[in-house]
């Protein structure tokens, strides 16, 4: 198999997001057994100008459903960003996985060069797919994945290095 | 320009080894603003069996040194791991940036489905050159550079997820 922009985006998306939705689960069964508010966990953050942790469940399944949308010539699905429990994370990730099975590597393969134009940050941004995929995209969501990982270690969940990696 | 397995690793660890090297900088600034002694930020980690800052550091440059050099058929250079201040973190990051400048495109493209065999975290894998470099050494870079960011940002230095995403 060779690199292409499909392998570069979609099945990475993919497997990290299957990643995160364990590493949920296990936040979630790890509050139960401290008998802590699943909520606490839900809304914990790092520092108080960071997101917590349900904004960054948002954010890394927006870049999840916004590269390969924009890739593609797709309109972006929108979500409602309403997500306030586990189960609504879950459903989100899971309806997230779904919309990433629908792309063929046909529809990406060859957007490398492809004029992307998003609004990112409040900036108007136009790069080309190759950019738009490596520097925009993919950065962002590890960014945000990592730091929802980050934000349930620090609360005294268990989770290994391993989980994050996960199994593809 | 179009992806390919030199695209898809050399300036992208170069890119945000840039942004960390950014990233420390404010923060060996912003401990002398606060009177902190610098120490406190680069021995912080964010819970007792997470790696402290610099162990961070140390390990995402080793995923950015390792995953070319692997690619290429090259040994992977050798580093004492000693790094103890935010100067000697630097000038890890400088080499590693001054490494990577080495290779060229010719010398990493086409080793996508090369087999790579290396050892982490104690286990022996095989895989090829892509999944190596899509699964193992990007996810690892990525969390590593993000926990470097938010065991700062926990620590109350101003940064701001642009300087994480940087300029190429």
């Amino acid at each position: 198999m060779t690199i292409s922009m499909y392998e570069a985006s979609v099945p990475v998306f993919s497997a990290r997001l299957k990643a995160l939705s364990t590493i949920l689960a296990a936040a979630e069964k790890n509050a139960a057994e401290r008998k802590i508010d699943p909520q606490v966990l839900v809304t914990a953050r790092l520092t108080p100008d960071m997101y917590a942790l349900a904004r960054q469940v948002q954010i890394a399944t927006d870049h999840a459903k916004g590269a390969p949308s924009r890739l593609a010539g797709r309109d972006v699905p929108k979500y409602e960003d309403n997500e306030a429990t586990f189960a609504e994370l879950q459903a989100r990730i899971e309806k997230t996985l779904s919309y990433l099975a629908t792309f063929k590597a046909a529809d990406i393969d060859g957007s490398d060069d492809k004029t992307i134009q998003l609004k990112l940050g409040g900036h108007d941004m136009s790069l080309s797919g190759l950019r738009y995929l490596l520097d925009v995209a993919m950065p962002n969501f590890y960014f945000h994945v990592t730091t929802a990982y980050d934000i349930l270690r620090h609360n005294g969940v268990p989770l290994g290095k391993a989980m994050f990696l996960g199994a593809r």
